[in-house]
């Protein structure tokens, strides 16, 4: 007999991804899966486990899976000092990892700055201490136990912005943080969250249920708890999967059209680099936005601050020229007319 | 004392929108706008009114705005026979209308079939009429009451599909049906419902509110009064502006995808019209998958029965071949790798 349908499912899922990172990093006829005693030269992923059900989840099949593929496995947990117990929380976490029989395992305390709002702020620690992890462990990965129910809230989330597709493309299963490698990976992406939870059930194995996914002061957790359900309740049951199927479309079509841009950027500069209003008034206007966006950024428009209004007001001086003076933009940044050229600089 | 608020709106959002009619029909040195007594062969413009609040205020402000551009305006409405007395209440919109000063004012039964639907048959029903009343009075152009709240509602609706970019785009300011010119317009898309409604009050004008729109048993009336309410609480104010604006983000984007993948499917086939696999192979997802879907199309499969699974199998012939056998698409259309072409065709 085999094992139960939610622990079937949450080890396929992580089967693949490892195949993945397993064919990203050897040459292929170096690939023999089966059973394995992986050494210590073997590469080693890591799971970054909250202790919460997605990520216990994640965890287990990863204890599972691994050594079948000759990898080494290893935990994470975070410790964001929060909440008044957090440290003992954590000390759990590793307890529980360990006795999954992932080895190295580790708690990190990290203190959570401010910038951004509390949900950015607890983000930007928890990665960097991920980050720093897999360096000095030497990780070939790390996995995260996003759901395909979280990547639903963050395309909801981006839907919000209202900042156009890119917004609409939710979280990535492979990703990187600005600078280092692609370590990270997202195996439950296409999974639910009630899996998840299943799979944690029939394994016996205790999850904990983090105070703020239920509080209703975070964006998030409104999303969640109304927003997403009424949504169900007037759309039907598959809005959650349309929504993950959105991500994935809309992300294709924003890379293809940021290497639409990127390459049309240099034919519509002149000798001197300047920007030729004729060339890309002849350009289709989502691709000549996303010019003078980054063109704008480049310039030193910080990117969180420039919105789709002040890029349209700019594109207003190639479609709709009457004359009308500088366009000032954040970052001390003015987009002018002058001569038929675009002049986008700091002032 | 100019007009209150709400009517300055509505009246702004028609003015433009009749602006862009005649600059469309007429040469640019020819439009004098001011006071004018239209003859009897100024262009015609007509609005279809359902008697609701939203195509009220757009017919009060068309009959304000036309003559002083020197433009004809009229009305439509269409009885679709759906509810008992609908027949005396076209009649009250022809007299409301007809007091608003606009002729030729018409009320046109239509029979409501089953196809697509309740909400799609009325639909086909309703612009079946729209435009043979365009055709018979030579109008040339019909204004129509969506607001921005129908524009988010039409993206959730859309975004509910899954089926990517071009379902999120909603109405068009401009369009029209297959076949046909390009006579609808949506001078209210940027505009929220409230100041319709509004405008309707200030100017005394009695609005009537179709029960179908409060009627749960429909998808878009439990949304307006369930989804969308439950949706700006967790995510903010600034919901319905979003997603409108995604819409316009999507369209834009959506354009250009479609001319990208228009120009490279002639590029990816050999002298004999067949798809080249290693050709498309070079060609980012979102345009290979948008010459694979009209490729689909174009031997046969219903564009409505086509979903984004149906395209993904087809595409693994490109991107995952391990010598898998023919993908059944719908419309008995199969899809087929041989000798490194890709073969669509009616089997």
């Amino acid at each position: 007999m085999g094992p139960h349908p939610a622990v079937a499912a949450i080890r396929l899922a992580v089967r693949r991804a490892l195949h993945d990172i397993l064919t990203a990093h050897t040459p292929p006829d170096s690939i023999l899966p089966g059973p394995n005693i992986p050494n210590e030269s073997a590469p080693l992923v890591l799971v970054a486990c909250s202790g919460g059900a997605d990520s216990m989840a994640l965890a287990s099949a990863l204890a599972f899976e691994a050594p079948k593929l000759g990898l080494r496995a290893g935990g994470v947990t975070v410790d964001h000092g929060l909440q008044p117990g957090s440290d003992l929380r954590a000390d759990e976490v590793v307890l529980r990892l360990t006795e999954l029989g992932l080895a190295p395992v580790e708690s990190i305390a990290v203190a959570v700055g401010r910038e951004g709002g509390p949900e950015a702020a607890a983000r930007d620690a928890r990665y960097g201490a991920l980050d720093a992890a897999a360096e000095r462990h030497g990780a070939t990965a790390v996995l995260l136990g996003h759901t395909r129910d979280d990547q639903a809230e963050t395309v909801l989330l981006g839907l919000a912005r209202g900042s156009g597709i890119r917004s609409l493309s939710g979280m990535a299963a492979v990703s990187g943080r600005p600078g280092a490698p692609d370590r990270y990976r997202r195996p439950f992406l296409q999974l639910d969250r009630q899996t998840a939870r299943k799979a944690c059930m029939v394994q016996s194995l205790p999850v904990w249920d983090d105070p703020h996914n239920a509080d209703p002061a975070y964006t998030r957790s409104r999303l969640r708890h109304e927003g997403l359900p009424a949504l169900e309740k007037a759309l039907g049951k598959g809005v959650v999967e349309a929504l993950a199927r959105t991500a994935q479309l809309s992300r294709d079509d924003a890379d293809a059209l940021d290497t639409w841009a990127r390459q049309a950027e240099a034919s519509v500069r002149d000798t001197a680099g300047l920007l030729e209003c004729a060339k890309l008034y002849a350009l289709p206007p989502a691709v000549r936005r996303r010019i003078l966006r980054s063109a704008a950024i480049e310039a030193g428009a910080p990117a969180g601050s420039l919105f789709a209004r002040h890029i349209e007001e700019v594109d207003r001086l190639i479609t709709g020229w009457r004359g009308q003076g500088a366009i000032n933009l954040p970052g001390r940044v003015v987009a002018q007319r002058q001569g038929g050229r675009l002049v986008i600089r700091q002032g």
